[in-house]
């Protein structure tokens, strides 16, 4: 195990209702002037917006809003609540919605107190300093809740890039499993395959004796495979719901992740799918997954095969490992299918010619010179494959 | 799964030479006057308390010295340290020991900033300030390095009680697993023990549908179960010794115990072992666990199987479900046995003469009225025919 430093300090307020303490929890981290930000239709349809509004009112605290955040998140809309945090002297940004409005507000919290262009976070300058965020989250994935990462997609060439930080991990967040009771089933799916992913890009790893972490991270993969199906069964399953809110922070917080490297090429490659095809970041995990993992697996043919039986259940073939690893990978593309992912390229909109400028983009973009590192270093031409491989 | 809140800022510093940082991290979380809290020999002829020491001159931060905490630490030494503190204006407690050295010092911290006997707190007052408390955590065991909790045992009558509050959870704990690893095999074996006590108190649960986080604590048993006959063959195993330190902490920083119903029954019948004899906690569950498991596994035999079946390997006999319970705490029984912890009453020095005395603190102290309540509610009957098991 790696030395490693750890500190998550968001508070959790997780279960029915929850919702009606957020301007208590403004009030306790010191919010006085707070930027609703959100992105459309459901949040106001469903009644959340208001009850969240009242909820400050019952404190005091003024507000501003802005909505229209996009699922992959845009700079656009950034700049605009920055200028707006700035121009109103806003100290505080709660985030309701998904990964894609908490990363947003991540991003408007970071930008508001620097002074230079916030992309720069983007390009890889650390962030010291942001406005206090909280979080009122409506779909279990990306884990934004309980992490110190946000995602912008950058308009001008649609560069998907990550930015981190400590200041910018939400002060609260809370997890009504029954806001996201109402999502449709290919978006709870999605969901579901982030989640998987963001634990699979831990599990992956090249360091050595990180036995507890492996267990962890097993351990909710099993929760996953258990409560994905019985919630894309019947969407109204509070308890599945809940069970897999949880599992969507811890798999992200990093608690489950310290001391081993990581991986993150599987992100890395879906990342420009989401930026050039505009699909859903779970769904193009879903495709991404099975065709990164086919082509490293040789790289540690023990890893994939504990996986397999740990995780799915699969007979050790004592005789032949590399039969078991492959089994464990067609167990995870066989569940993608089943709770209704797609699995191939053309599914996601992408389309063979666009390829060369996926791997462009991938290899050479945000300062990188031609591959991109993780699990396996992986050049040009893997990534290329890695694309076909998803025809 | 039921409603919870989650709160855990500490910050963790994991890892070889992590001590260094000590006084950087008192610095870092506004400490100016530090009072060093320890045991005895062992900090002291290692070198770490020099070591500490050093760190904190570094940062040219002034410190006060009290040792001498005994294992089941006492309320006498406690209110020692609260009147040094008080006298120099002292305003950060630096634990550098184990659970005992770090749940007294949870006890000055909280005394130090309250106008009445620090008792109290442990008497069901709420902790709702205290200094702030760094430690320096030297046996995985207690888990108190990330939570909230402190036991302390009160001389006269020897009672032993616990206190609870946000305000005493460590503001950063450094975890060094090399500094564990001088520990003689009995205390590792009782830390072992201690860890796998926390885990099954919140295994047992009357909650339903908490998939997530009984999947959380399987993971961290077989953790524990692979690790520790590691670490108990060869002492020097740096890595097996990495896996149960931060195992210890994900434990009983509740991050795995959240939304459930917890037991605790096997702490509470056990804590009257410790104080009456002085025996090491750990030991003193080893020998509680199995018989409370065997008197209570009928109130829900499938918890059990499950239980064996995933942390044991167990195959489920699927026609006779409470075999399958029985065989797993047959084999935790072996399991505790075979790291060398006791499992029998006389080998903690306890006798059946004292087993009224025992029942009577149990069920009558700390406003008890005359049963304990966890995963099954025990009268005094109950209590007794337990401990007349572990004869």
């Amino acid at each position: 195990m790696e030395n490693f430093t750890f500190y998550a300090p968001t508070y959790f307020a997780f279960g029915k209702d929850t919702e009606s303490q957020a301007g208590k929890l403004v009030k306790r981290f010191l919010g006085t002037k707070v930027l609703i930000h959100y992105g459309g239709g459901s949040v106001v349809k469903s009644g959340l917006l208001d009850r969240v509004k009242k909820s400050l009112e019952q404190e005091n605290i003024p507000y501003f809003e802005l909505g229209g955040v996009k699922p992959n998140p845009r700079s656009g809309l950034v700049y605009e609540g920055i200028k707006l945090c700035k121009k109103e002297g806003i100290d505080f940004v709660l985030a309701v919605g998904g990964g894609s409005v908490i990363d947003s507000s991540k991003a408007i919290a970071a930008g508001t107190v620097y002074d230079g262009d916030f992309w720069d976070f983007y390009m890889g300058k650390p962030i010291e300093k942001a406005l206090p965020v909280g979080t009122i989250l409506t779909i279990a994935a990306a884990g934004s809740e309980g992490s110190g990462d946000s995602v912008i997609t950058k308009e001008e060439g649609m560069f998907k890039r990550g930015a981190s930080g400590e200041a910018i991990r939400p002060k609260f967040s809370i997890l009504n499993p029954a806001l996201t009771q109402t999502l449709p089933p290919y978006q709870t799916a999605a969901g579901i395959t982030d989640i998987m992913a963001h634990l699979h890009e831990r599990y992956l790893t090249n360091s050595k004796d990180v036995e507890v972490t492996d267990r962890l991270i097993e351990g909710l993969l099993l929760t996953m495979i258990h409560e994905g199906p019985r919630v894309i069964a019947d969407p109204n399953n509070y308890e599945a719901r809940a069970n897999i809110m949880w599992a969507g922070m811890v798999a992200h917080n990093n608690i489950v992740g310290v001391g081993r490297s990581q991986d993150w090429n599987s992100h890395n490659i879906e990342h420009e799918l989401s930026a050039l095809y505009d699909c859903a970041h779970g769904a193009g995990l879903a495709v991404t997954m099975p065709a990164v993992f086919k082509y490293v697996y040789k790289h540690d043919v023990m890893r994939f095969a504990k996986l397999a039986t740990r995780v799915w259940g699969i007979q050790m073939d004592f005789d032949n490992p590399e039969a078991t690893a492959l089994q464990g990978i067609t167990a995870l593309e066989n569940f993608l299918k089943s709770i209704g992912m797609p699995i191939r390229f053309n599914e996601l909109g992408a389309k063979e010619e666009d390829i060369p400028t996926l791997v462009k983009m991938l290899c050479y973009g945000d300062g990188r010179t031609g591959s991109i590192s993780g699990f396996v270093k992986l050049n040009e031409e893997d990534c290329t494959n890695i694309y076909k491989m998803m025809l």
